[in-house]
């Protein structure tokens, strides 16, 4: 085949996931940065909560780009790398690469259509936040099929 | 005088704004990205919307940078040093300076509160998409006092 | 709430701030520099005593940078990733991240309006450097009150 | 001869330069960002008055680097390179090079000791700031010899 196709996350979707994580953090009484990005890595849609930490801001765009560069969800990257202690000497030094909860792949058909990063909270709470805004996704397009 | 009082936009607020500029860009049938930051320049809100420029992405967010790092919209920059040859040359080198139009503060009681940048569009279009944002916002701080 | 009000720390102030933290240093007969950041970390005035270490340059203002980026001291961190191996491992490559001691947010009515950081001593020196600094910008906050 | 002398602006001098910068400032009723810099490059002393523009913050520090990083005020760039379209499309890449004026190198007998930035007004304002910490500059090491 010459052309691929390929799916990706809609803006509409990008905002009502935003606000899914909102209404989470609101709810674990937290503020959080939000960043969901394409396929490609490129930013779609960012939200920053009043008096969320501004550290955060460049976490959560790496978060969601590290779950889209690599598919999975960031907080499954230290178990595969804490065994071998050149990977976790070494590979913490990818650009933008997080090794920490927060980041998840956005699937379709088990393929990668987006990503989206949350940080501001612990690394739990983060990780709650980014579900929240997932299933909504789920929703959605379960929906529409 | 010890501490300085200043005001600064909220993430609801952004979020309205970046709705308008939207309606907007959807009225002109064009796409576009669209940066709202606070008075320190950093990130509230984005949003990019379906099949906009990527190139954007970093433009727009240049752009509400430069609005609130001298406090003048960027289509004002270039009258202020076409004359002036070595400014001309020199000062486009500035670190995320955008000296063409689609940038502007956002201002309460004559103070830069925030900024927004928009790009994907012409540098007309993309002012319209600014000013139509910055409508909402001026209706709103009305209905406030 | 449309438009959020904040505090920042004044030109006057930093400076004082600043005069500060040099005394402590003299006292302990070291040599520092001292940054003191805005709210949006953005410096407001910096001082290197003759003779301080070059690099620390960089390190002074991105303490500060931290501390008002996450709104705790910057010895404040280790503690909160020392028990996550993946915090631990990766969070520590956040860009102008210091987690070891000797920045500290500005606080006023338990808001962050600015941070400061120290670097050029031990980290328990830099530490008592911020620390006399911070008093004098309590002191002065009382008089206002 | 093995090893050079040099001499180099002390701490004290940076800080009463900025002092007349900033009485200079008021004076023409403008708020600037002021740099002073070591032989080397390195920042010695900033600071930026309240309500001065964020963008000039990078400017100033990068105008008295230029000025020490190569003997001459930056205003004399321009001049220099305006009728070799090679240099004036090329150098001006240079890192940190401003080639437009506000940045000056502190002379002690010829010799660069360091520099001294001002961004925040127009170019000639800027000037003057730094015109005005240099005569403090001038008269202090009269006093000395």
């Amino acid at each position: 085949m010459m052309i691929l196709n390929k799916k990706v996350i809609s803006n509409g979707l990008a905002h009502e996931m935003i606000q899914k994580a909102k209404e989470k953090a609101n709810e674990l009484k937290i503020t959080v940065n939000i960043a969901i990005v394409d396929d490609g890595g490129h930013l779609v849609a960012f939200s920053r909560m009043d008096h969320a930490p501004l550290l955060s801001i460049e976490i959560a765009q790496n978060k969601a780009y590290s779950a889209i560069a690599f598919g999975i969800p960031t907080h499954e990257w230290y178990p595969l790398i804490e065994n071998s202690p050149a990977l976790k000497t070494g590979i913490v030094h990818t650009s933008r690469l997080v090794v920490f909860g927060g980041g998840y792949p956005i699937l379709s058909d088990g393929k990668v259509i987006g990503g989206i990063g949350v940080s501001g909270g612990s690394e739990e709470e983060d990780k709650l936040c980014c579900e929240a805004a997932l299933r909504i996704f789920q929703e959605r397009t379960v929906y529409q099929n």
